[in-house]
């Protein structure tokens, strides 16, 4: 961020007044240039028992298996990003969406909201940003071939909850270093 | 957003190519301006039955009742925004932060993230954007003068629950127009 959006002047990096940390600044115009933190919405879709995962077509993470997850649009709630990134990845429709993670990564200002979801009908295909879309029997997961650890943390929890015969929400961190108990 | 933040030059409004949107475009450098919605965070803060509001001091709203909230800042955890936003507001101290209410707003861009939890003392007072704080009990909850809508329904999730003895967490929207059933 080098130049105001609002009218073009070179921006300064300072902490306003009254503020505590370093924003980006205006001196022309008086802006304060707020960055935050995005949400990335995703789906776990299940059809009987088998779960969808897509296989990365795009950087990062060409060629590994994720669930279908992006960012949250203006104008969207939670569930209908879910439900269109599910789309837009796999073809596929979703529906009875539930809560399932809400993974706080502070490192690269995202959160991931992931939902458990049934799919429709047993349609699928890879969507423009996916090499191929399929179902997994617990079993064929591909754990060493997963694109990002929130995919991993998201599907163990998961797993684990099948096993147990109980969901519950799951809200934790994702830190860069090892990550150390909550 | 007029100018391009990395080049300066004017923006354009329009559909990227690949994408179904329109986006803030750069036509000098071919940088894509993305918009996202950001989160809220706040807590329910509890101390022996009695809920915690802040009276605000700031517009919009100046003089309402409010649960401690506010953005979610880079580099933190949610529950890291909701009890700094609890600091700055009501100068009290909060632990054992649990998951309460996911309320998506979409007409404002905002997903709120309320966090039940307990002061770790009874101290507490205004902050700068506070003009009063004040423990409530159920009854004398000032239902009249609450800032905004999901202060009101979170409170009133809150409350029910109480009564029920269970507790869940509450993933709702809150639309412009009157709430349709979901």
């Amino acid at each position: 961020m080098i130049y105001c959006s609002n009218c073009g002047a070179k921006l300064t990096r300072k902490v306003p007044e009254g503020d505590d940390r370093a924003r980006y600044v205006c001196d022309s115009c008086a802006i304060v240039h707020y960055t935050n933190p995005k949400i990335v919405a995703g789906c776990i879709p299940v059809w009987r028992n088998r779960l969808l995962l897509c296989r990365r077509a795009i950087e990062p993470r060409h060629g590994l298996w994720t669930l279908p997850a992006g960012f949250m649009e203006d104008g969207e709630s939670t569930e209908q990003a879910a439900a269109r990134e599910t789309w837009e990845e796999a073809r596929a429709r979703v529906e009875d969406l539930a809560l399932y993670g809400v993974f706080s990564i502070p490192h690269i200002n995202q959160v991931y909201m992931m939902f458990r979801a049934r799919l429709s009908t047993a349609d699928f295909a890879p969507g423009p940003e996916s090499l191929d879309v399929r179902l997994f029997e617990e079993h064929e997961i591909p754990w060493d071939d997963l694109a990002f650890p929130v995919v991993k943390l998201t599907l163990e929890k998961y797993i684990n909850d099948i096993r147990n015969k109980e969901f519950s929400i799951h809200v934790e961190d994702i830190l860069r270093h090892p990550a150390r108990p909550r």
